[in-house]
């Protein structure tokens, strides 16, 4: 259809699960540069850079550099001028949006949080509406049936966005989640965002096997190369961050996150995955990150594979993925499958 | 009733199917012309006409003259200071009003569709609300509860809408909606706006045939002289459009829409029944004009015909065949069916 | 309760039907005079004389004197400055507020003309919203289901009312209204406006028998004197309407409304039943006026009698009734219906 | 958690009942105290004594001083700019918020005092939504089914509220109003706010046992020291309030609670059990105000106990109860049951 070439840029759109809302492929997320260690000006152009290659997904978070990164993503979209009405903007709920301030309410998915929450976010993005809001992991002390309320409410009652998701939550909590829903004649939740790549294949796979047929359930996946192991920047130097990258940064967070994995069995074992993996990219003439991307995209249950991006010319590069998908035929999916290991799905969950 | 002759103009109106809403038996759209090849000047008589004659009810969408139309209804409705509690003004929404960009989201029958582009026509017609949305087409990819959800959302929560109906969709799609909406208890689509002449009669009386009963479905048809061919205007010359009419404009759109008729088989065995139609029109001593528009109306189903017109006239004209319902006797109907081909109704499907 | 007394009026509140809300056993009514044939310095002492009797409930409706009734009270409520959480402020919807203007759509119980019409009744008002909105008689031929959506509507989403009524219509009307309103979820209607008065008391305590029980209906009852019959002012003179009445008014509407009563043979029947309550009132030794509106308290249904006044004097003999209350004694009310007629329940039709 | 220790302060806080909601251990509550006989710079200060202390949940209602608790309440609030997102503001509707006047709707569980009256609350709190709005107690006139609605609307609708509760229901009620809810689908009562301390517990143990599990209902309790004898503060003096306490006052409204406790049998018998809890206080090392306070704490069903204070010297001391939870072992519980009566459940409620 006309509709799947817009602007000619190349980029291919999928509806987001089950709903009426179309997302490109790759979406462009701020998690850890916008608003933090990447200059203002230069996520202005990786966002026009997005933009330009087509992408009309941009992902960001309240607690996303403590607020900041919703701060230069809506100024990105004032100063470009996008249509709104075309464009996918998400933000995700749970941790806060305040600076590293250890708050008693201000988190969670209670309704005080879903409402606050987001009207906070609105405010650093300047916009009246998202087009998705996340609940950006679980929530398990508060009923199910509170933080689904509280999110029919945004949209339905406010008007502050127009679908919701969940982030990082167990099948069984969508599940739930829709249940309730539906049971309240509320809207549900029409995608999770988890983590999906070559090395974490098993919960998409597996455990949500039933949740696309069942609730339509779309996924926007996050870390589709491993932190940049699957890009094939490690094969060398496995504890050494390239310079400029975003675990190469010296604070906090960083250090713990890098110290959590760095030199631990489980990366060496993905980094000798990915020096297998980097032989098919070599074979097929391909770059093993475009590679580990379109790899995400063979999955039709993924909507959009969310990237991250420094500078620019890593969004044009992601996006050259797009032309690898052609070359993944079955024989090579079976080669990967036989490097890092395939999912069979547990056949009393079946549909 | 006294509320069925306002303002003396000798208009009939009727209840919209099982609605309260009372709109002219025939109303006036704004398709190809208004904010099109027709001046705004003359657009605005046109509307005066109307509106003089009795008419109040006036047809437009999103996606018309690229929200042209919109704009010049809109200031129209302001020009003359037409008492809004009385007149119908609706609109259509799918394919966006953004002249001619090819957009992601900008279309379709989403959540983000329906609650942007209504917002956006509103904007053009500049009014505060509109008494009937359409979905101007069904979209087969999003999920009906979610344009179900949508539609009451801006109807009942939004207050942009008083009732919101269909456009060629198919009795099955309207019957899904009315079902979830029954389901859900939200508001159902009140009206449905089909094509309807004397050359293509078999949706409305065969595929639509329990909608009437089972859901209260009211119709406003449009395209009740089938593009101008059964006013006669092509009985001699059957490819040639008269100077001036919509036809003869000389654009992309039109000249495929014009390709795609002329001198194609059904187009000339349509002149050749409209040749014969003649013959009724001539010795009920009407214009065959009027005796296709009357047709429509002999039809208790239909609420409202909608005409279209690019001069005041053609608005007078076509009123007049509100005399010609009372010459519509069985006899000559049975006639016209002789002609035409009479529809029978599939007995498996009967209430 | 000490709730009961407030402002050491000496009024009476009882709560209207099974709701929360409180409103004097007498309302005072806007119907042919404010806005009508009282001037308005006048209409504005009769409304002072009543709240200062205690009086917390005034009723007006769209189409008394064109709307110009809404006007007036509305600048009286704004002149004393009244507390307006304690008073109850009810409006009726159904023929427009258009001076005399036959219109399309501008009347009747559509989703369209409850929308519109009562925005334009708290326009004229000059309020935020009014505690009581009644359908002033039904639509038959508008859904029910739309009807009640529409009035939930203009309580729930818009705040333009607190609670809503019927005026007039049967008591299958209302059972169906409030059954719509359960089986979807939505605001019932709490309270009909019927006629009642001695002379007219089969509705009231006949067909509407069941309604007290099953839906908590509450009543607030219009013309308990008759249109003045009942005060005993024609024993003498059956066709003579008091210089300075409502009925001694010389335009269209009470002229043909003049001439549909007097001298018929109702007429005279019931003042021949009139000149005999006279004589209880007498024995009594109170005003006929009196007798007749503390019998339609005595029905413990009734939960507000709305009178009408052109001088503060006839607010202060009307609330005098409530100290004839007492003397209405199972044998007077005896003697009474032996006079009037007693009002037999269908036994199929009770509790 | 991190979420448990914020602003270090050494505050605990429990999720209300079953909801997402925080609530400090202790609350400070405004009876009496702010707006009243407190002057306004010293509720200042036991506020900020309080927000520094961790605590993050305050009490109030319509009717407190008249009004004026909120008003001084929420010019604290603004005053030293605490996070709206952080705290907890309650208030209560029943009794109206004006100074004294006894009015006919302005009081009660209607759905006209629940809006209106929560209108004037934000006014005087100036602020725009409350954390919990609560029924401040039972009205046994008003339908429950309005009650709710009328609830749910101001949370779901107008947004003036995150939660609702109620204070001094029965058990039965609180069942009715969450069946309501249920039902209807509409925001059921997250909590209740009972008396509950070492001399009145049977309802919060007895009565309301199966509330907790059935509804997940939260409880903020007042009056823990029983107007402050079970701070010992009467235990030789049992019919003087010490000077400065709200008892010392002298006005109508205290001068006849005090006549209805002092010198009464069951005041005496209170103060002989408060002497006899004196020495488990004394024997823990504790003040004895402190080890009611904890004590009240012990039971998990309890979130928050509210306190008073009119110097902020009180609220450092009641905060120090805390520490004395940890005392209250088994033994010393049993202890106190001997003293006091321990409450049997009845088996017939049991779960």
């Amino acid at each position: 259809m006309a509709w799947e070439e817009p602007r000619k840029t190349g980029m291919k759109y999928r509806r987001l699960g089950n709903s009426g809302l179309h997302v490109s492929v790759f979406g462009l997320g701020g998690w850890l540069t916008f608003g933090g260690h990447v200059e203002n000006e230069l996520t202005f152009s990786c966002m026009k850079q997005a933009y330009d290659c087509g992408i009309n997904f941009f992902d960001t978070a309240e607690s996303y550099a403590g607020g900041q990164s919703e701060v230069v993503m809506g100024q990105a979209i004032k100063k470009y001028g996008w249509n709104r009405n075309d464009i996918v903007i998400s933000t995700k709920l749970n941790w806060g949006g305040a600076n590293g301030e250890v708050l008693v309410n201000n988190h969670g998915l209670s309704r005080k949080h879903i409402i606050e929450g987001l009207r906070a976010s609105l405010k650093r993005l300047d916009l009246e509406y998202v087009d998705i809001v996340y609940a950006h992991r679980p929530d398990r002390l508060t009923p199910m049936e509170e933080t689904v309320r509280a999110f029919n409410h945004v949209i339905e009652v406010k008007g502050w966005a127009m679908y919701w998701g969940t982030s990082e939550w167990s099948a069984d909590e969508i599940a739930e989640a829709c249940g309730i829903a539906k049971q309240l004649g509320l809207i549900p939740p029409i995608a999770e965002q988890p983590q999906y790549n070559l090395l974490h294949r098993g919960k998409v796979e597996g455990e949500f096997q039933r949740l696309y047929s069942r609730f339509g359930t779309g996924l926007t996946t996050y870390s589709p190369l491993k932190f940049g192991l699957l890009s094939g920047k490690y094969n060398d130097n496995p504890d050494t961050p390239p310079a400029g990258s975003r675990f190469a940064q010296d604070d906090n967070f960083i250090n713990s996150f890098r110290a959590s994995y760095y030199g631990k069995t489980e990366w060496q074992e993905s980094i000798e995955k990915s020096i297998k993996l980097k032989t098919i990219a070599d074979r097929l003439n391909v770059a093993q990150s475009q590679l580990s991307l379109a790899w995400c995209l063979s999955n039709p249950n993924v909507s959009a594979v969310i990237t991250g991006a420094s500078r620019p010319e890593q969004v044009v590069e992601n996006c050259k993925a797009l032309a690898v998908l052609d070359k993944l035929t079955p024989e090579v999916l079976a080669e990967i499958d036989e490097i890092v290991g395939k999912i069979t799905p547990d056949p009393a969950r079946q549909d």
